[in-house]
């Protein structure tokens, strides 16, 4: 498996495009497509908040009741959410002016919004911008990097990665793109996320992977412990390598799994590093516990708390934090065995302070990546989980995002 | 009942003091004492937090012991946590000290700290301190404030409240103080916090009426979902108002619980106005919850939600973000029922937007208290939790606490 620089058109038989239509105040692009040449099987993962967007919820009745599409149109600026059933009326007569081009049923496009919640999407910019859209879908590198660009809100980054497979002597590219940076946090998906493939796998096996990759990954990020009500990640397979079908179970499944395990956790660590004001990416690490349930509450609770994340801002190596957010996290361990270290550096040994040298602690706490190590000594279970610092940037960025 | 200017030292019988031993850098007051002119009645709440501060450490260990304490000693700038056996021995030396002065057992002297986790406390400065702690206690109001400031940390304000009812034809008096400002978040006491009364009521009345009264109240403020180490809450009862003993089921015990309630709801709404960096006290209310865990979750989600907390400090009516931390609480509802106010101003019904006048809004949002309320239609349960906006300060006060 080899990781190459990544478009979501890198698959045989995909085209994209991105573009403004005017839902954005600004001028940056709000608008994208993803279009296979031929009939994708798909499946997705999408936010387990009760309340789901409007072109969400279409997106979940499609794929509940067809194993392929062919497009997910994409817009940011703009969540489509809570503005009652003319939403879903949006999300359909936008995908039905999309299908009357490209010559398929409206049923062949998914829709997946982001942006503002309970404010209509202007429907005029909408409806102007899809030929213009359309037109514009290709098959180069750019066009993706085009499509990538439109689904950004807050994010200051692109977010995309890509890896191949060799199956039976055949090449396959898998290839995804992600936009996320506020309101992160599981479960499920926590974002927007498009994966493509030209592997031949069938949906049910696909949703199966799927679900299995995200679990420890999109599944571990978390900026603020907000879930947002739009979240969806949605893979298409094409079969356009010419490769044959990849069964459940084989070595060939396995590799397709590490690929897919992997761009989702490029796309992960992406998110976090991105999440809105952040200036460094954190990884929290717990082993040890006597549980999963416990390994994972404590890395949540670690990567939730407010604390520990602007002690970080301030790299500040302020370990009581994390202890005091394990020990409040509902895992069961006793203080007295906990051992804490920051970049390496132990800080807290069997529960109590280490005399350490601070400046070698402000060192590490000064670099743009962070791991923090926490070991319960009461089993064999580990889990890890990604997140950010917490800075003045994030308060101003949230203090006026309407606006 | 009848609310007056508080001090710990109103109640008949307790002296206080208060002064700067040496703990914190700043010439700030640090070591306060509350010492009752007889033995009281005690009860207590503490921190859910598995690790636990060693000076609570030894409280818990004495009220489960003894039904009566003749004081409270109570530092701040270091919360004696996490640092090993020592720090057991610190607690104990300090009360020895105290109680050698005041000639008592070591025993009838309870301890608590609040301030940073992990580093050994001065004891020299302590030990220092105490004899000039004692000669300095009084009966006054001023020495109740001076004990009030001496346990203050990151807080901007004291907390105090007062009550008097008549039991019998004799007066009560009861009083509170609390500290707490950040690392704010249930269960159960989340600061720490004094009760004195001159009302007689033995220890387990006490404690049931405490933990009845703490549910609703200290349990239902959150600053930042952080739940510090050292959390307590005592309440001393000395008898010395010359009342009737306090039986349970009787209408003075109800009585004495709509006062201790009214000064758990006075401290708690206090401690959330004074949340670090706050410039709002915000009260969230949710109503028609199908059961009370619906309701709490509910008013939970939303009291931590980052994303609503920055919202209010932009005083932006940004109430989709308010849906969306009730849809992912895990209260069971129907999205499409929820209605949402902001200071009384429908700003959604039915889980869809309202056109509401924004200048309105922006009006609400300016004040120092904010009402939400959010109706769920769906059964007769409801909850109250109080909160604050998150604001640059926040960040700016723990991204270098410990320096």
């Amino acid at each position: 498996m080899k990781t190459t620089a990544p478009a979501i058109t890198s698959p045989k038989g995909y085209r994209a495009a991105g573009i403004h239509c005017g839902l954005k105040k600004t001028s940056a692009p709000d608008l994208a497509m993803i279009l296979s040449d031929v009939p994708a099987e798909v499946a997705g993962v999408y936010t387990q908040n009760l309340v789901k967007g409007h072109s969400l919820q279409r997106t979940i009745r499609l794929i509940g009741q067809q194993s392929t599409t062919r497009g997910i149109l994409i817009n940011s600026g703009n969540a489509n959410a809570c503005i009652g059933s003319i939403g879903l009326q949006d999300a359909q007569d936008t995908a039905a002016a999309a299908a009357n081009i490209i010559g398929c049923s409206p049923d062949d496009i998914l829709t997946c919004s982001t942006g503002v919640i309970g404010q209509r999407m202007d429907m005029q910019s909408l409806l102007l911008g899809i030929p213009v859209l359309i037109s514009s879908l290709s098959h180069s590198q750019e066009a993706g990097h085009n499509a990538m660009n439109a689904i950004l809100t807050t994010d200051l980054v692109a977010k995309e990665s890509s890896a191949k497979i060799d199956i039976g002597g055949k090449r396959i590219t898998m290839s995804g793109m992600a936009k996320g940076s506020g309101m992160i946090h599981p479960n499920l998906a926590t974002m927007i996320s498009v994966i493509t493939t030209d592997a031949s796998v069938r949906s049910p096996l696909l949703q199966e992977l799927l679900g299995k990759a995200v679990s420890h990954t999109f599944n571990r990020v978390s900026v603020d412990g907000d879930t947002s009500v739009c979240d969806t990640l949605l893979i298409m397979a094409n079969g356009l390598s010419g490769s044959d079908e990849i069964k459940s179970g084989t070595p060939e499944c396995e590799l397709f799994f590490d690929a897919l395990t992997q761009i989702c956790t490029d796309l992960s660590r992406m998110i976090a590093r991105d999440g809105e004001g952040a200036t460094k990416l954190v990884e929290v690490e717990v082993t040890g516990a006597a549980s999963e349930q416990d390994a994972y509450l404590a890395v949540l609770a670690v990567c939730r708390s407010p604390l520990c994340k602007t002690a970080i801002f301030g790299e500040d190596a302020n370990w009581g934090r994390i202890l005091t957010a394990v020990g409040y996290s509902g895992a069961s361990f006793n203080p007295e065995k906990v051992d804490i270290a920051i970049g390496g550096l132990p800080v807290c040994a069997d529960g109590n302070a280490l005399s350490f040298d601070e400046k070698e602690a402000k060192k590490i706490l000064h670099k743009d990546e962070i791991l923090i190590t926490i070991s319960l000594h009461e089993g064999d279970y580990s889990d890890r989980m990604w997140t950010c610092d917490f800075s003045y940037d994030y308060v101003k960025i949230n203090g006026s995002y309407r606006s």
